[in-house]
Parts: structure tokens; sequence; C-alpha cells
């Protein structure tokens, strides 16, 4: 049993990891923070949480938070910078589900992100983590750097190809759609319902903070830089990604189903599904589970991989979890078993 | 441990209770039958239970079911009433998502359902699984009429009132809305998101069949007949009811909040929302609890009884488990403590 | 041919006048104002009016404002009052799609509204503008408080009933689902589409403010004060309304349908549907038309009564264009004879 | 003033082209042919069209239907190859809204809609209905083969850049998203609200009917085989279509800004948006317009293309009338001035 808190709750990934630790049998969920509802009861802003959690948000107090053994930092961008040292200094573990430590080149962070980094050295040790990717170093890592939704998906769809050398990695294309969940709880007037809904549309097109962030896990896989045409897409629905991608074959031979099987045959989070399957989103809803399907349209020489899942889960909390789960030795599925509820 | 079937289990009821009963750990799922997709694996139709669950849709065979301890029918109206005899007579216990054995009048059943009772003597032997209501009854019953899911909400909307002698029986008004849901999977022009997003609309207005099961609920209570106007409505939505309930006060002195609140104090399904408050559907989806909200609008002598469901947990499949966690001796909520998916 | 403004265009409301205002064959709209979005092309903010429209928005300036012969407001409540005044004595007709002048009794507006009444005399001349009521007030008004989106639709149901004198007016239920649209294009948390889709529930249920105007326009029906219980819902869509309305028949000899049939026979932008029906929100989507439905279930002693009603326009922006049209002495249906579009 | 029918009435082309015939000033609409509905008036079928259009259901005469100056096909693949010849002969011209007529080679129709052509020879005759490109032909065109939804979406993104010759042509991604209207009016399981809502996926992704259209559209531009990938998805909305497209420049010199603005300066239905913009598939929806924005992503070599047309409209019925006022002189956007509704 070990002790964990939340900074940063009253968000749509807060609430996720309040959901998933409140269920996790190993964790005892001590505080859960927020300035703004500071002293109100996390069921008074989540409903959903009425008679599952008996807790109330309260103002961040790092000597409180020291007293964890790991904290997660559920924050907008730039703040887990500026209170994880200390809490690692600590001895405190460190989950972070904002971009603070994701992309170790800080110059192409503070371009994309707009800030000066506060702790370059601290960001130095982070691991990224994908657990399919980076499982040993997470298992002993002090600071662990969450994924972003979208560089999920997309990578976990095309690391295989790349790692088997099997694509031409300068004219990748990911075309991804997420539903407006993504876009966070904040007011906004393109998510409200009025905008949102019976539309579709892309963003971001000239370049989104997600790009480096794959471009990175990607060029590790690919062992060198990767051309990647990415777009997103807004949904009208609340949660879930598609990763539609694109990666012309360099070797035609190469049987996609069987390399994408046996890369992810151990996973316990990644469903390869049978040939000639759509995965839908819905399927993964609430659930840390990813779902992969490949194509060859026509049988030419495309390699179309199909990539779904939660986006506040395995794109969010969730994968915070699997984390914590590998970084503590606990079963990795611990508190994720949550079979999607249909329809 | 438990031995379970499944009779017709391709629709959201069905995928429903397979979902319930996977996570159950005091029950075997032996088997659930589907003439139509005999063979056929469950996780191939649904592909949510892809992991999850592995079996495959068989053909009904009586013989089979016998060796079960429960069969649950997840049938069309009309089914169950015509293989619940022979199981029961093998002592199976049996739980009816139907309608076959709700009415205990049957010259009314058959009045709104338009068919003959094939086992009359076994239907005045059917206990109403509202558990809320008829705790003891099912605990030893050998067969059980899950109720409906406007009945569900309305009832557990009314009833305390009606037992409190608090209202005008005569004048009752229950305005209903539901998700898509309700209305099945089977392919329909009026459910098509083409027809029914973007929309909403009554329907039913001049009779549903779910009018005689409420008013029968309803007059129990009272202790004689009640004058009801039901109405429901389709929400463009998947899951969820709402029934707003009105009432009027022939008690303008009594405290609607405690009535309620002391009426399911003990109810681990049932919660009591705080005065002023607005349930919303979306608050119980995929669990089986129902939220309820009372009001005096102005303070003056109407009640109003706000009351949210998930249909297709609640209002079918989950009371059902609840049904037989009851029958069988196990904790009430065994295998139903799903904290909902929020947003 | 004349001149038209709108004070205020950047919400839901101001794009549906421009919309509709645009394709008025009698209408040249001069200006259109919004200190926020002052210099920015109508068309940026609202993109469905690229080639419609060639306006910008304009600071709001009194006396450019005054050489119109009609200025809409689609303001705030509490900004109509204000710029009203100096309007009208420069002989500009003004139409206020807010709340300013829609309620009789300003005591009872400043409890409703929290502000103190700015022009107490002129509102004493504004005419309500419900056209199935004040048609001939409406020709000559040079002040129209146009009605809110609940109050047009319960009271094109109720009026009919209560001016034949065929229900108890003391016992009145109005149960009312609104589309999102009527909360308006601000960012607010509740309506965006990650808490409001998926979702329904009702709000207000201890008082909304539509329903004093409500009441007033019942009671000028009735002759005398009526009792009425009104709950809004909110329903996940973008447009419609739909008012389910209950009422205790007092004479059971009425026929409904040639009571509603007979009342709006010469109505341009009602339809009294066959008997049995349901009328469907997006069967007025987009256009000025309510359609209504009259039932008795089972054959009772309830008037059940379903209407419909597109919120933007038969609720707000259409009502306007047809109050203007009274107004000016142009065709009633002019400018506003759009098919809605389904699906 | 012409006389128009049009055959198999009852699905979305069919009310969409009611709805946008209906309001036609040169049109007389004096059939609408429906063997299950002959005899039903269309607007209780199509509630929308209450007071708009008197006209009732007939089941197919051909002997009637010859009467008319146009008939439009709106039926399932295969039936207006039947009846065109007959109609053709007598002087009437037609539109076909389905794919009888769209490809040229015979033998791929034949290998992707799995039917014998009944005309060749008369499918030899026939013009593709796609203004943008061949208007000319268009006008003196006896039989118009109105073009697909995707495929009218993709064309207009791809054929300025193939026209060109600024791409590499055998390397074109076309990842499509599609409403639920697409699918039809039919009921089928996958496209009930309770199955699509709150859902994304692929389908089609080993091949596509759509695709060898496109494929002979796209050679024609470029002179020659293109090598084309196209995804269709799926989006939990009812209209719209949203075309995101991927070709690699060969020319990086090229301005593609002004490539689209002057291709498309003289289309009334394209409208290329300022750059850096992202259309939105409410901006125009039961509109005929097509909206555009062009990109070059981090300034590289890939030339994006975003495309939006309502899948109804542009996609089928409108544009068959755009051909219809091409054919018989009118001015191309007669009929056809509908501002989007938005929100």
């Amino acid at each position: 049993m070990i002790n964990a808190a939340i900074v940063g709750g009253t968000g749509y990934t807060g609430v996720e990891l309040l959901r998933l630790l409140a269920g996790h049998p190993e964790v005892s969920l001590t505080q859960i923070t927020s300035r703004a509802q500071a002293g109100t009861a996390v069921s008074e802003v989540f409903p959903n949480l009425r008679g599952v959690l008996d807790l109330a948000f309260s103002a961040p107090d790092p000597a409180a938070l020291a007293h964890n053994d790991v904290v997660f930092f559920a924050t907008p961008n730039g703040t887990a910078m500026t209170m994880a040292p200390a809490l690692i200094d600590n001895g405190v573990r460190v989950i972070d589900l904002g971009a603070d430590f994701r992309i170790r080149d800080l110059a192409v962070w503070s371009q994309w992100y707009a800030l000066e980094h506060a702790c370059p050295a601290l960001a130095a040790t982070a691991v990224y983590g994908l657990p399919e990717c980076h499982r040993q170093a997470i298992r002993t890592a002090r600071l662990v750097a969450n994924p972003g939704c979208y560089p999920t998906a997309v990578q976990l769809g095309l690391i295989p190809l790349l790692e088997a050398g099997v694509v031409n990695a300068d004219a990748l294309v990911a075309d991804a759609k997420s539903g407006v969940s993504g876009a966070g709880r904040q007011p906004k007037q393109h998510t409200l319902l009025g905008e949102a809904a019976e539309n579709f549309h892309a963003y971001g097109a000239s370049g989104h903070r997600h790009l480096p962030e794959i471009r990175q896990g990607l060029s590790d896989a690919h062992g060198g830089p990767v051309g990647l045409t990415f777009v997103p897409h807004l949904v009208p629905m609340i949660r879930g990604i598609h990763a539609t991608l694109y990666a012309p074959l360099t070797d035609p031979s190469v049987d996609l189903q069987a390399l994408f099987e046996t890369r992810y045959a151990d996973e316990p989070f990644v469903d390869v599904l049978p040939p000639g399957s759509h995965p839908q989103t819905r399927t993964v809803r609430g659930s840390n589970c990813a779902r992969i399907a490949v194509h060859r349209p026509e049988g030419g020489d495309m390699a179309l991989v199909l990539v779904v899942e939660d986006n506040l889960v395995k794109g969010a909390a969730g994968q915070a979890i699997q984390n914590m789960n590998c970084m503590f030795g606990f079963e990795e599925t611990q508190g994720l078993r949550h079979t999607p509820v249909l329809p």
C-alpha cells in the first residue's frame, strides 16, 4: 500500500486519475489539490464519485505532498517543473501528466511551449513513460514524463514499422482524430456543444505541440530523423482518439499482421485485432487498452495502421497508473482491469 | 460460485449482462445463447469484451441450460414464459428481463402485449424484482420478473410519497426521458443516428406498455388505484433515463428531503442528493446507482422528484444482478461496484 | 426597403438575426455592433455567412443607430433599456430580444432580473411580441418585447385551453426541454460538449426567469392568476425546444383537436399536427414554425399538449423578424419561408 | 419552367432533392416515386415538408415519367440503368445520383458493383457531373452521372494540384470522414445512434466503391494513372464530409494559396478560405458550397488540402440541381442560395 497525491485535480485528467486511484487496491489517495476548489468535496465537483471517494480538494502544500510515495501532476504545462524538484529531493516519485518533461531537447521544448525550463538537470533524468518502449527504465525512474494522448496512439502504431525498418521513414503521415475532452474542462468557445457537435474540422495543421514529442519517439525507434506530417482533428464526441497512419513500405514482403502481433505479444494493454478489422474508439472507452489493426489497401505498398485509445485513459490517467504500477512493482494491470462500457 | 446462463444475448441488455457477469466474483458464466449468432465468439459481436470473456454464442439447449443455478432471459417478450417452466421444474432459478412476468393481472398483460400467457400458474408465483420494495420475497423467489427501465425510475421516485400518503394519488404525472439504447439493438429507422440525433420528441403518448406495470407498483404502495399520466420521450444520447415526477402534496407540512433520505437510508443503490440538486444521467452511466433529488418549486404544494438511472443497468441488467445477489445470498453490491465514467 | 441594425451580434441570437435579415428582401442591414469584435468581418466570426453578408462589426454608436428604421437588441438583459429610449425618441422602432420589456410588473421584473428598471415609463408602452396573441398591437408598436424561447412554446400550447376555459388553471404543468444553444455562445463549463453530451438533466427547478413571463401570458388568457409548475431541462443537442404540457380538463366533452385547429387556422407559423402525432424538434430546425400535437392519454381527463419550436428562430430571431414584418406592414412570412433541413 | 420528377425518393438524397426542388423557381415537381410508399403524402414521411410540398409518393410509371423535362434517379445502384434508356429515347434528360454511369470503364464498374451493365452504349454517352471540371459537356448532356459524395470532396481538393503538375501523383493520400447520413436511411445496425454516437472508426480500408471513381477523375486531371490511398471514416454526426488530402510537392516553389484561388475564382460553389484556415463541416451544412483550405505544414514539401462539403448537398442533391441548372440554361446558383444554419 502506497500513499499517492494529485496536484491539480479539477480537469478531465484529474477526475480520471481519481476514478482509477479510488479503485486501486494498492493505493491510498491522501490528497488532491486545487487552489480554486480548496475545501470543496471532490464528489460535489464530480458527482460520479459520490459514495466512491470521501475527499475534499485542498490547497497545494509542499510539506504535505512530500509525505507521499508518489505525486501525480495533472496541471497546466509549466507547473510540474517548479514543484517536482523539491518532491524528488524528498524521495517522492513523480509522474507528470503534462508536457514539462516529455521532450529531451529543451531548446525544442521551449520553442513549442514558450517557456524557459525551470529544472534542466532534473529534466535530463526523466523517463518517457511509454511502457511498451521503456518499461525497464520506468521501473527505476524517479520522474516519469507521461506521454501525450496523440503521441501515445501514433507511436504505438508506427514504432513497430520503424523498429523493423520496413517503411520509408521520410514519408510518414499521421491523420489523428480526437474527442473533445482532449481540449480540457476549462470553458472555451470552440468546445461548447453548440459549436463542436454536428461539426468536424482539423486544427493545428501548421504545427501542433505533440508533433516534436511524436518525432522524438519515432526517431528513437528509427535510429535517425523521420519525416512526419501530423494533422489532428476534432470529433464531435467526448472520449477517444483514432490515429490513421500511413507509411510507404520499403519491404513489400513484410507480414504486417505478424509483425504487430509479435511486437505486442506480451503487452497487456495493446490488442492487435484480426486481419481486416477496423477498431472503434468506443471499444476502449474508459479502459487502458489500445487496439490496433493493420492493412495494406488493395494489397499495395502502403502500410495503413489504425489505432484507437481512450485519450483520458491510455492517453493520460490510465497510462500514468500503468507507469506507477511499473515503478512500485505492482502487477502492471493492477487497478486497470475495466471492461469498456458498450454501448 | 454459481453457474449462470443467458438466453438471448445479442441485444444491449445481453452485452450489459455479459459485462457485469464476467466481472462477478461469484459467478461462472457457462452459456449465452443466440440462434442467429450460434458459433460466433462473443467478443466478435461485442469487441469491448475482447480479452474479457472467452465464450461463443450457442443455440439454446434446454438440457444444457438446466445445469445452471440461474438463467437470465434477455429475450423478446413472450419467450421466457415458454422456457421458464421446465427450468424451474429442474430447480433452476430464473430472472426474466423481459415483461412476461411483470404484471400480475394477466388479462391486463394480454391486452398490452397482445399474447396469451403460456404459464399462468407459474406467473402467479413470480416476484417483482425491485429490491427496494420486495427484497424479502426476492431472496427466496424461484422466478423474478425484472422491472422495466421506466418503471424502475418512476417507482423509485413516487413510492416514498405514496407510502407516506402525502400526495394526491389521482393526479400524478411522470414525464420520462430515455436514451436511445432503450429501443434496443435491432435496426429501426427511428433510432438511426441520422434520425435521432439533434432531435427530441415524445412517443407513446396515448399509452405505453410500461404504464400498467408502473400503475401496479404505485397502486401497491398507495393501497388503491392511482391516476397517472405517463409520457416517455426519446433523448439524443445512448444511455440514461431521467424521470421528472409531479405529485400534488396533500400534506404541505411534509419534509420531502427527510422523507426520501429516511426511505432510502439503507439502500446501496439509491442516492438521495442534497437539497437543491439536479441529478444528471451521466453521473450513473454504467453503474447500478439511481440518484434522486426532491424539490418544491417556489415552496409551493407540488412535489417535484427528479430521478436518474442508467436504463441498461439499474433499469435492466444491473438490477437483474442485484436480484441474483439477493437470491443467492451474496452481498447485494457484489459485482456491481462500478464507478461511473465521467466525462 | 427599410434600414435595420443589430446591437450585440456575436451570440447565437445575433448570428440567427444576421442569417435571416441577410435574406430578407425588404431589409437593408446597415450595422451590427459589438464592442469586443469591432472591426472584425462578420464572416470571420460566423463563417457560414462568407459570401452572404459583407459587413464588419462596429462599436455601438447611438447617432448611427438612430438612422435606422428598426433596431434589434440581441444584448444581455439590462442593455436595451438604457439605449432604447433615445432611439425611440428619434423615431426608431425597437425590438428587444432580451427580457428588459417582457414583464409589465416591474417589481416582479426587478426581483427576477436583479436590476432596477431604467425606463419604467417606456416599459409601460412596450408590446409583448407574440403575434398569435397581440398582432394588432404589434402593428403600431414602437417598442416590442420579443418573447423568451420557453415562454413562446409554453404559451402557444396552453393559451388555447385557457382562452376556451376548459382546463383547471390552478394545476398546470410545463415540462420543457431545450437544446444547449439556449444557454448562449459565451463559454460556460456546463455547456461544453464534454459535459452536456451524453447527458440529460433538469435545471432551475426552484424557479427560472421565464416563469413570471409565462405566468403573465397565461394569466392574461385565463383572466386571472394561474398555478403553473415549470421545469426546464437541458437536451444534448444544439437547437430545439420541446414543451410537454399537462392541463387537467374541466370540460371533458371538449374536442381538443378542433379547438387547436380553429385557434391557429390563420396562423402562418403554427402547425397543428393530425391526431395521434408526436412533433419532433428537427422538423422545425432553422424555421420559424411551431408544431403542436394534442392528446388525451387513454381517453382520460388530462389534456396533453406537445409543442416544438426552434429556440433560436420562433423562440428568438425568427419571431423578431415576424414582429418586424407586422410593424412595417410586410407580409408576415416575408424572409421567413425556410424549409427545415432534415436530416 | 420545367417539369421534373424523382424516382426513388424515400432516402436522404430524396428528401434533400425534394427540399431543394420545392424551392426552385424554375421547376415544377410533378412526381416522386416509391413503390413502398405509393399513396403516402410526402409530408407524412418527411414532416419538415409539411406546408411546403403538397405531393404524394406514386408507383413508378414510365409513361408518366416520360412527360418530364428531367428525371432524377435517387435509387439504389442498378436501377437507373434499366429505366434511363427509355426516358432518354423520349427526350427526357436524366440525372442519376447513383453510381450506374459514373465509371467509364464498365469492366471496372462491374467489378466494384457486382452487376452486369444494362446499357453500355448509353453509359458511354454519360457526362460526369462535376461542374467545376465538365461544365461545357454538362450543358448539352442528355445523361449526367452525378458524382459520389467522397469523390466530389477529394477531386475538388486534389485536381488543382494535379492539373498544375506540382505534386507526386503516385503518393496521394485521401483520409476522408463522413457523417452518418452518407450510409442512408435504411435501418442498419452500425448506423444506429446507440452504435455510431460517441464512436469513431475507419471502414472499407481494403477498398471502397468510391475509390475507382476518384481515381478516374484524378487520372484525367493528371493525364495518367495516379497512386491513391483512400480511407473513409464514420463521424458521429448527421451531415458533412471532411477530406484531409496529402500530396507530396514536386515543385516546392508553388504558391498553393494562389493556385487554388485562381483555379476556383469563378466557381460559385467553391470557397477557398484565407491562408491558415481550417474549414468546418457545419459552415456548409444544408448548402451547396464546398470550402477549401491549403497548408504546407511547417513550411515543408507536403501539400495539405482540407475540403468540407455537405454530403447530401454538394455531395449529392445540390450538385444534381447545379447540373440541372447547367443543362437547362438557368443561372447556376438558381434554387441553391441557402445560407448554412449555424449553430
